[in-house]
């Protein structure tokens, strides 16, 4: 599996702003990422508490089978329709990474 | 469920400085990990590629049942000893946040 992970600091603007964010996010986001072919699951997750660093207040997971059907995704008209939404709606905010999993780094659980 | 999420940036100091964080990481840091109470699986990955914002070359997604177990296993010996090797391999570099899943933002996969 190959994982897109995409976190979102907090916003300007206080409580309002990020309302608006997570409005957006979930009517207008949202309903294109779940039309992006290839797509696997998405896991959305919101930060309940931050114990250290950066503060990003959202966290969303998506996985796909490889890399190929990722870079697939990436090039859809449906991604690019809510990437475009998101420079709107979260300028500067988002991080966006492929994740693979490190055979080497075993986790211990 | 109740996520762990720590994501790691790049240390300055190039490829050396990469390579004795994810050893450290690896033979110090997760053996502890493994030994804390509740913790119910450990995904370490990688970043492959940063398609977008901050430079975080590691994320690791830690499950427990809920926050409670979560809060007990933060007080752990185990997870305390794992943190004070993070200092020392990751000062300043590490982003902790508790997640949850959030009701009303579906995903769509």
């Amino acid at each position: 599996m190959t994982t897109l992970l995409a976190l979102y600091r907090r916003p300007e603007g206080g409580d309002d702003a990020v309302e608006t964010f997570r409005r957006r996010y979930r009517e207008e986001h949202l309903p294109l990422v779940a039309q992006t072919p290839g797509l696997r699951s998405t896991t959305v997750q919101e930060t309940t508490a931050k114990l250290m660093g950066d503060d990003v207040i959202l966290a969303t997971r998506m996985e796909f089978d490889d890399r190929a059907s990722l870079d697939a995704a990436l090039a859809s008209d449906a991604m690019r329709a809510a990437g475009k939404i998101l420079r709107e709606i979260a300028p500067g905010l988002a991080t966006f990474l492929v994740l693979e999993d490190a055979p080497d780094l075993v986790g211990g659980g």
